[in-house]
């Protein structure tokens, strides 16, 4: 079957690159995927898959960092002018622009679940010639927002595996979920997928990357470790003005619960664990020279090598914030905006994953390890399937780079979307294979 | 009549000046003058008064800054072994050591209160001839107990009174009530009286001082301003011990949250309507350097030139304390350790009692101001009769000094004694001149 | 002479009008002053006045809260195209837009000093019919500066002072100088006259404020209490980003310098001779949520009720914040922004003023008193020619306001202008009458 | 030679306890160990070693954690009326208890440096009958001194060392250097004898610890991990005592300055390469509840698994506490009152021990890793005799315990000894043998 896998990827190159091409070019940032999930939704319904969206596979309540009513109206309407498909902008509402598709294949068997992210970064795209998506026309249109960490190719591949997997359907025993999410920059999409419990009936679920820290094409990388669990809050403070020189005391001041929130966050002890971080990137507050200052926010992130280490520096932070704004007699108000997972690869889901990479014949290097050193959201759905006694992995297929993730010039080498699109089949036939 | 209550004052010269004497030499500091109340209140029963201690004129619940049980137990001991009353004695056990003399005159009248302090300062009284009272044989036998402060005096001038206003008696109208107040050092006494409602049906209340800024004798400054009101606060901060280097993440940090409170304390706002006051006068927190500090206190005070402000000062800080604790997931117990309210003298009775003063004839220098700049916790007494609709007022006695008050060599000038006999007797007789 | 003087102001009544007309036209903000400045240079020169200004009369360093060189030359230009001489803005590059005007009379004599202030506030001034500015097309054209605090007035009034005292040159001895001070909001300008040495031969110096404190037109207050010294400081701190996440260690926290000045700023010690303030009004730190932050600013001022109390406060400040940068390794400037000294009115120059004032009958109620409350650097010149032996006054004319000072509607009874020119010519002429 | 070495070690095992016990009985805490150092002395010099002591192996300048004057005193005289030779201990003032044994062998070679530590705790021994060095009468008796971590195991085992190799020295090449360092305890003593140099000359470095981490008798342990670089600092603020109502401003505030550097100190950055520690385990400060607190003094310590991690730590620490310090305007001393460097084992040397300990077939087992987890200064002679090109290593050597590490129940199996002497020894001669 691996070969026939192959030869079926390399039939849908062409299809995938134009894919991948049409998704830079429309880029849209975290929650704001109308055009590109509407597409994904569209595509899958075509090949059969029941297709759920919106609330059907967000939970409102867990979602993070989402942009505001107004700008996710104006996305809605861009999208629709872009060409989305209103039935289902009309159920995205509120920016629940996550999409899965499912396929029932002949036999029962297990359920595996396949995640894509989906959303571009918020950044301006080259437009120079030197840059390929400007010289060959496929360049985003919304300014402002660029796929600059590949999550257009991830899209695409998606969509590939979601054509190979039908068209193996009666061979095979079980259930293909595949995973579309939106918000995986900054880390705020995954959370409210996990939560509305899509992955919670998984036996497997895989997860992958192009082109980070394995930058040459033909590389895999599969023993991965390193995920950082992190936990991203705002805190906005909100206290009473009062003039600084007639009437102090009748003030209530958010600098100053703002700055003893800072400080003594940043003296959270260490855990004895394993590593952990705290950082208020981001300090806000006042209004003039003269005036007790009512309002204060700060930005922060904690991070731990585990969920457990993150869990203590996130819950140590949380009550430290609450008592600084007591301590000044101000409100606050905590807003998570963003998360991950720490996460460890199931080694004998590894190791099947080699085999079949192997099998296969089309990597020239599987690398021994590879050390993540970041966050990634996909932990979640990890994280809860391990929970639920399933196994998960997170893959990386190297790819060669234009400029480094984030980077505005950000480009690769395609060759490594036929690649994924072989992989990423030929393992979920491997464990569909009654 | 003054001239008949001058005459009395100066035969009972020599024995008020042999009470303040025998006070000086058992010298009792707070909560533990069982053996001058107890004297105190033999005296009074057999002049005739109504006579209540313990329970009767202290409410327990509001003592403030009470020495421990034992501490107390051993005082109780020493006293009956130095001749207390042990009847006395007996309804004074916890260290309720107040003493009120109630005496009905003939006719229905107004009722007044005067109130003496008792205690004693913690002090080692100086042993050598240049110091009178050592030279003298009453220099205190109590060691670590010293009448530095004068208010040996102010009892023995509270019995005097009290036996002129008994001669008196038939010719007046109204109430007398005598109340002698253990436990001014430190501010902690007068609460618990005024709480027990001891000065609920007052309608003049009138307190003094002697020697206090008007050091020469002949002097009375009735024109008293400057009274700072104050709370004296004990936070005791409970953490959880952990080793510092194996798993710091176990503790919860007393030392920290004890620093932060001292921080934050300081940097409450200035108030607009007058000076205020905070100090963090002691920190002591933890055992050793590599255990994470289970344990801290911090002492301090707030001031405030009137009880407003320093009310302001103190919800401050005892909010700021409590959050301190939460911030470092710490146990916090806030004990009150002494107060005084701000006070001022009503003019109308400072006037009255300046026509008494000149016609005695026994004051050489009546002073037109006197700034008190301290506190004092007869202005709890003062305000409480205010609030009621009764007046108060606070007044200083000169007397040459031989140091200063507190001092280990303080002594004053006896002349004093009879002068103020005289004049606390004359305002009263005064007020209950129907 | 006085009615003589009333008769003149009079005369001049719709001159003066006229000017301070203009001046609320083409209000501008401090530092930015040219034309109001160049305006004024040219009226002086006209009578006869040696005028100095630019570097003649501002020390460059000393003046503080200077816009950028950029800002100051589009205001330049601005001034230019409103009519500006280029003569006077070529000598007042780099914003110093001061004018001082000295008047040798027939005779010696004393040296007397009369400052106005010129600038306008930072406001965007109505521009509904409601507003007689508008309505009758005075209202600022130059949009974000309007005079809101009256220095249009008093700019218009010091010119008519000028045609009175060339009037009466002939008959008087001594010196005149009018001080046309730019930058009084925010408490800029002054210093950098002060340190020029432009009052340093002055004898008598007199400053005045219509409508502040005293609203009704015809009221005069000379015996003016509670000014307030301050000070005005940035500090920018600069540290060392690095990523939160992978190299901590590597970066130097502006951010936490901030915090823990901001903080410890507010615990300096209260003043036991008198009142004092400290605010830190805002507080900006950090770019991102991920980056030790490496960019941080702070905006205070301090106050005090006495310039040493405010010198005691500001020098507190100073230390704190340079600590705090040592405290994290970063590095920070101080900036001051503005100041003001404390003052006193000199009494015998009070009862001077108050008797020339009686004379003129022109006021119909002489204040017994006046709470100024607040900061004005004219205080600067006080001190300083108090510091000389000279003696100073600060007096407010009464003026109806149609809205608070600094109020986007600001506006005021006009019949003040010439109440004050008769005044501080009159107190002008009884100084130099020898 | 290996047999040989162990049946000499045993004919010694009657002498080593005796000697051991002798130490115990006689406990002498940090740097007042001036009998136990006496009697090694004159072992040694009886032995034919060349012997150093005093301030020919201590460095006065890098003492740390010295007792007071008076105090050494005590203990010296103390050790004399016990019995320690007069002419060592008068050699030894100022607590320079260290004692250098030096015996050149028959050939010239490399030379190679025991390095035993003989100082006690700061204990008060169990005195019952369940703790035999009470029963059999060997418990402390210098009250408040006990051996309760095996040192006097160590100095013993050192004495028989000496023995055995001096009869060896006819056969052997090279230098043997016993280096008895006092004051291990709060890692005090070791730097003192770095500084002098007296291992800079060392090859080979061997350091052992019996019981530690190695409870079972018969265990040996070479391959040991995890030992923390260690700084032990006590900082004294001093600063200036107010009135806290009266002069607030007059005071300069050594309590603040103590909490704000407590507080920064736990917020210095998390380092990228290792973990660190910081504790700040004691503060004391203040006299009294109504004075600005004059005085305070912190104890600390940080760590780091690397010398440079922990030296990151240090540093930063000192310039947080002298900018705390600076912020409040009072002065700061920072004492270094211990330490320990970060150490590695190296491998070579470590599987030579393993060779000759397999060889002498007196280990029932060799542990394959040990985690050491604590810190010991040990590691300062491992640095600087790597830092020269030396080898070194520290063994543990297992022994059954009654009771844990610093205990007051504290003994341990003396079977250790003679494995320990048998070893120590095999190894010695293994590296002269030419």
């Amino acid at each position: 079957m691996g070969i026939n896998i192959v030869a079926q990827a390399e039939s849908l190159k062409e299809k995938t690159i134009a894919r991948r091409r049409d998704f830079h070019k429309h880029a849209e940032a975290a929650w704001t995927e109308f055009r590109t999930a509407a597409t994904i939704a569209d595509i899958l319904t075509d090949l059969g898959y029941e297709v759920f969206v919106g609330s059907e596979v967000i939970d409102e309540q867990a979602m993070m960092g989402v942009p505001s009513t107004a700008e996710l109206k104006r996305h809605e309407e861009r999208a629709l002018a872009q060409g989305a498909n209103p039935q289902w902008v009309e159920k995205m509402q509120g920016g629940k622009t996550g999409v899965v598709g499912v396929l029932k294949c002949a036999k029962p068997g297990p359920t595996i679940g396949l995640r894509f992210d989906i959303d571009a970064n918020d950044a301006v795209e080259a437009d120079d010639e030197g840059h390929r998506p400007a010289r060959d026309g496929f360049a985003s249109v919304n300014r402002g927002a660029m796929h600059a960490c590949g999550h257009d190719g991830h899209a695409a591949i998606g969509l590939a595996v979601a054509e190979v997997l039908v068209s193996l359907k009666n061979e095979l025993s079980g259930t293909v979920k595949l995973v579309f999410q939106p918000a995986e920059e900054g880390v705020r999409g995954a959370r409210a997928m996990v939560v509305k419990g899509i992955v919670d009936d998984v036996d497997y679920l895989l997860g992958l990357h192009l082109g980070f820290n394995t930058k040459k094409s033909g590389q895999l990388a599969a023993r991965i470790e390193g995920f950082l669990a992190t936990t991203k809050l705002d805190a906005v403070f909100t206290g009473v003005a009062a003039h600084a020189g007639a009437a102090p005391e009748a003030g209530r001041n958010a600098l100053l619960a703002a700055a003893a929130a800072a400080l003594n966050l940043h003296a959270i002890a260490r855990h004895s664990q394993g590593p952990s971080r705290i950082n208020v990137g981001q300090l806000d507050a006042g209004t003039g020279r003269n005036v007790v200052p009512a309002n204060a926010v700060i930005k922060l992130e904690t991070r731990g090598t585990t969920s457990a280490i993150n869990e203590y520096m996130c819950s140590e932070a949380k009550r430290i914030i609450k008592a600084a704004a007591d301590m000044y007699g101000v409100q606050v108000e905590i807003r998570e905006m963003g998360g991950a997972a720490g996460a460890e690869n199931d080694l004998c889901f590894v190791e099947q994953i080699e085999i079949v990479a192997g099998k296969l014949g089309i990597f020239e290097e599987i690398l021994p390890s590879c050390y993540f050193g970041a966050s990634e959201d996909c932990t979640y759905f990890m994280e809860r399937v391990q929970q639920h006694g399933g196994k998960a992995a997170y893959i990386m297929l190297g790819a060669e780079l234009m400029a480094g993730h984030h980077d505005f010039r950000f480009d690769f080498d395609e060759e490594v979307l036929t690649k994924a699109v072989a992989l990423v089949s030929a393992v979920a036939a491997d464990l569909l294979q009654a």
